[in-house]
């Protein structure tokens, strides 16, 4: 493993930007410095400054050259102050059965994180959760800090935003938004997921069976995070995957999510039938205590509504929701995901772990998009979400999946009428089954329509989807196709200050200041790479209109004025 | 030359549907074979067939084994006997000064296309358009022939459908539809766009400067044929673009498109001042009689209009629009392509080129999305469809450029009231400026949401735009994500069995008949390709779950029944 590793972006700063409620609040950006405007007027050069540009930065320490990353050590506990100020306890060791077992196992040793350190647990009846402290009125230093990270260019272009730390105080203790901040990862920078903030993304790494290493799955997950991921699932469904997310946790600057039902089969051999309440609480325990910042449960699964999926296309294609459905058949049984909801929260309530109730039933084809068993499922979410409030636990809805354009709007509409404005969290959705091996392009389109709608998060899906898993490549297009959807909606949306980056860039590239344009762009690498291989003789022109016919520069002329290259 | 060119598409046949109003229309279609499905019951294989689909067919002649391409030769000139029992007549040679000085230079030999016909043209004093015979009430070979093609598999499955040859008819007689047909493009099979028929796509290949040789040209051009390209457009600007045009017209069995400025503009090294409006009309005969199915002029920019352009962040990116407000500012007079847009109707009409009336002031960054520069042309476009629909000449009207999501809305809905339904032709748009590199991505969602809006015609982007003129690669990637966007807006606008290819696709899917799933999808290279390279082991799982995990694996016993691979 390459201990040291290292993001860079070009002719970019990582800077940080302070509290003024809590001072010790320090938020991570990028500052993208712009070269001058030099304009030839009246046959004298005319410089005008260009003001630096602030991007939203998922990089953590990993772009910060003051800071030494090593990959045995994990990532500096930024929040454990904060944390430690709280009702907490820190407890002698891991309580799960499963944990307490592997760490016993020798053979394991050279799979594991060498510096675990003993969980922290809220004491005895009281409450730790972000949403606990938002109903109490009080303002976190992690509240502080999303309000900070999400205004970006704001304060310094003085561009108004309504995003304040109060108003982020009351989105989550209305339950509107979800700040996921397991007090088991203090390595991880907060951030907010909610209709009235930046549209998120997600991005899933895993492996499966015995296709990737340790070593490649926490590389994957610091490639996410370079290229914009806020949050990232581990969906691993091979062996140690227990040490593997200890790695992924330890150096995970970003949230991470699990679905705990993937490792629960693990433990039963695959054998759904088999699975019990025990054995599940107890990876859940093992989860909350390695700092997993959001579980998807598939818990919105009646057994009555099984059968609904029957008269699909497609059936199923959730994984978690199938091995429930199979374990509620087999039993002739409610789900004990269901009916162990409320043992679910209080759990989730002693480490702040986020609730993503996970769709099991989301249509995998456009023939089956909002059917009754979809909608079933979502009246049983909206029950159960008011459920985990009453205990303080923060939660989010997972949605669809395959769902044609003119009916994604009903998806939006509905979700928050049944689940009372909680945060939405999409699959895509893929707007056509016909694309295989481009459907980050199916779903981006659908993607970015349903966050333009209100959805809160967007999981990403990569050119590998319905094929094979993703691979490192694989990883940064999808993140790149799901930050253009996640960013194309915030701009319909309006988000404060959003469009000061396309602005930017747009004039970069009237002012034929080629660097600037890269620079400023979600991918300045390929975009350079892509300039570069048409062999531009200079900055005049590119190999698109030739010499003769540039239109900006036409255009330019037409202003009396002209741009020279630096 | 690679005179032999083929198109294979894997486990497809070439079929004919045949006309009835003509019988002697033949359209081609791609048959794809399905493997039946074979299920377990009680222990027993039961095989259920599944019907083949028929997916629309932009690969003409290159993908039928009984014809024999050579493309020095051209290819079979298919409309030939339907022109000739109309008003034309047989030219004794071409007439434009131009092309007569090219033909009489020597020197070009080596460069020319052997097979030059001698063009048709309409008798002095009649009418040969599509528009013409439709407002006549007369169903032509081509209306009859786009009829049969729109339905693909609806004949076959009983799938109702309002499209029928008097139905391509009516829209072509009020104008809300236009059918590219020049009498001199014979080689060209029939194919229509308006709102009410499919959503098709136009494809921008050419060399600029010496970016690339006529061979490259003519091979993207099929290229582009074989991902699913309705229309071609020759932006070259480079040298021998005369002799390049004659090779990809005679060669391409899709409609072609020009911006016959940029060939002007040669004539005048560049200098835009030096245009004439006797220069400008010799390119356009010069053009027409070698067959070209539609230009794209942009007569919308007025004098007066020319400095609305000056308080945009972009300026003008439109090559020609750029040109043309040069000469304007020049001058200090109206544009000769707006002061002599009758003449250029008479010539179109002569031939039956359809005019595509170009948007000089669309928006090149979203900042600039929506302005009074972009809408004063679109009012100025109205006002000329009208004046070409007097004269029987087809025409459509182009559209933007750059535009967030919530501004595409109105682009569509303004352009319907101000042209009076003409079908609009857009480009992208591209929903944020922020990824070069992407732009293929940024500008599908776009289109698919301005395409179920209504607009009949996106005009693809590549991953190079803003930074090179796209290669092979690009092409195929721009193309698919075009038929992407297409496609699910002809799903979301209910486009008549539309989702039969979805359908089918995700059935096999769900029943692991992974050949099927392939070869009706968009990219069937592409999606196996992706399934190799991660080595599957067998046709029951895929590595996206492994072996224990399928979701669709455990919701198909679910039902009770399992499938199993040929």
């Amino acid at each position: 493993m390459d201990e040291k590793i290292r993001i860079t972006y070009p002719d970019s700063e990582k800077v940080y930007l302070q509290g003024e409620i809590h001072p010790d609040v320090r938020v991570g950006m990028r500052r993208v410095t712009l070269t001058p405007t030099v304009t030839i007027e009246g046959g004298k050069q005319v410089r005008s400054e260009n003001a630096p540009v602030y991007i939203y930065d998922t990089s953590g320490p990993y772009s910060d050259p003051n800071v030494e990353v090593d990959l045995r050590k994990g990532l500096p506990r930024l929040r454990e102050s904060w944390i430690q100020a709280r009702d907490v306890e820190r407890l002698e060791g891991i309580t799960s059965e499963y944990g307490r077992m592997r760490l016993a196992d020798k053979s394991l040793d050279h799979l594991r994180f060498e510096h675990i350190c003993p969980p922290y647990r809220a004491k005895e009846g009281c409450q730790v959760s972000q949403m606990y402290y938002a109903k109490q009125g009080i303002i976190t230093p992690e509240m502080e800090y999303v309000a900070i990270r999400e205004n970006m260019n704001n304060r310094e272009l003085g561009i108004e935003s309504y995003i304040t730390p109060e108003f982020v105080r009351q989105e989550i203790a209305a339950g509107r938004a979800v700040l996921p901040a397991n007090i088991n990862h203090p390595e991880a920078e907060p951030m907010i997921i909610g209709t009235n903030f930046l549209v998120k993304i997600n991005t899933n790494i895993g492996n499966s069976a015995t296709t990737s290493t340790i070593e490649e799955e926490v590389e994957k997950a610091v490639w996410s995070c370079k290229w914009g991921g806020d949050t990232l699932m581990d969906l691993s469904t091979g062996d140690n995957i227990h040490e593997t997310r200890e790695w992924i946790i330890r150096n995970c600057p970003v949230p991470v999510g699990t679905v705990p039902m993937y490792q629960a089969m693990e433990k039963v051999h695959g054998k759904a039938e088999d699975l019990t309440w025990e054995l599940f609480r107890d990876t859940l325990v093992e989860q909350c205590e390695q700092g997993v910042d959001y579980f998807t449960i598939h818990c919105g699964i009646r057994l009555k509504n099984v059968p609904l999926a029957n008269g699909r296309l497609c059936g199923m294609v959730s994984r978690g929701g199938s091995i429930i459905s199979q374990w509620c058949m087999a039993h002739q049984k409610e789900s004990f995901l269901y009916e162990h909801f409320d043992d679910i929260c209080d759990l989730c309530a002693q480490y702040d772990v986020a609730l993503s109730l996970g769709d099991g039933l989301r249509p995998g084809s456009i023939y089956d998009a909002n059917d009754r068993a979809q909608f079933a499922e979502l009246d049983t979410m909206g029950e159960l979400v008011q459920r985990a409030w009453a205990k303080n636990v923060q939660a989010f809805i997972e949605g669809p999946g395959h769902v044609p354009m003119h009916k994604i709007r009903e998806n939006m509409d509905r979700q928050i009428e049944k689940c009372h404005g909680a945060p939405f969290y999409t699959l895509g959705p893929i707007v056509t089954d016909i694309a295989p091996g481009y459907d980050h392009i199916t779903s981006a389109i659908g993607a970015a329509q349903i966050g333009w709608y209100g959805t809160a998060m967007l999981c990403y899906v990569t050119p590998k989807e319905h094929l094979a898993l993703p691979q490192k490549e694989d990883v940064r297009v999808g993140v790149v196709s799901y930050k253009i959807a996640a960013h194309a909606a915030d701009l319909a949306k309006g988000h404060p200050g959003a469009q000061v980056r396309d602005n930017a860039l747009s004039k970069a590239r009237y002012e034929f200041r080629w660097k600037d344009q890269f620079n400023l762009s979600l991918d300045p690498e390929r975009a350079l790479q892509y300039y570069k291989e048409a062999n531009h003789l200079n900055g005049k022109y590119c190999t698109m209109c030739g010499p003769h016919f540039c239109a900006m520069r036409i255009s330019q002329q037409l202003k009396d004025c002209d741009y020279t290259e630096e």
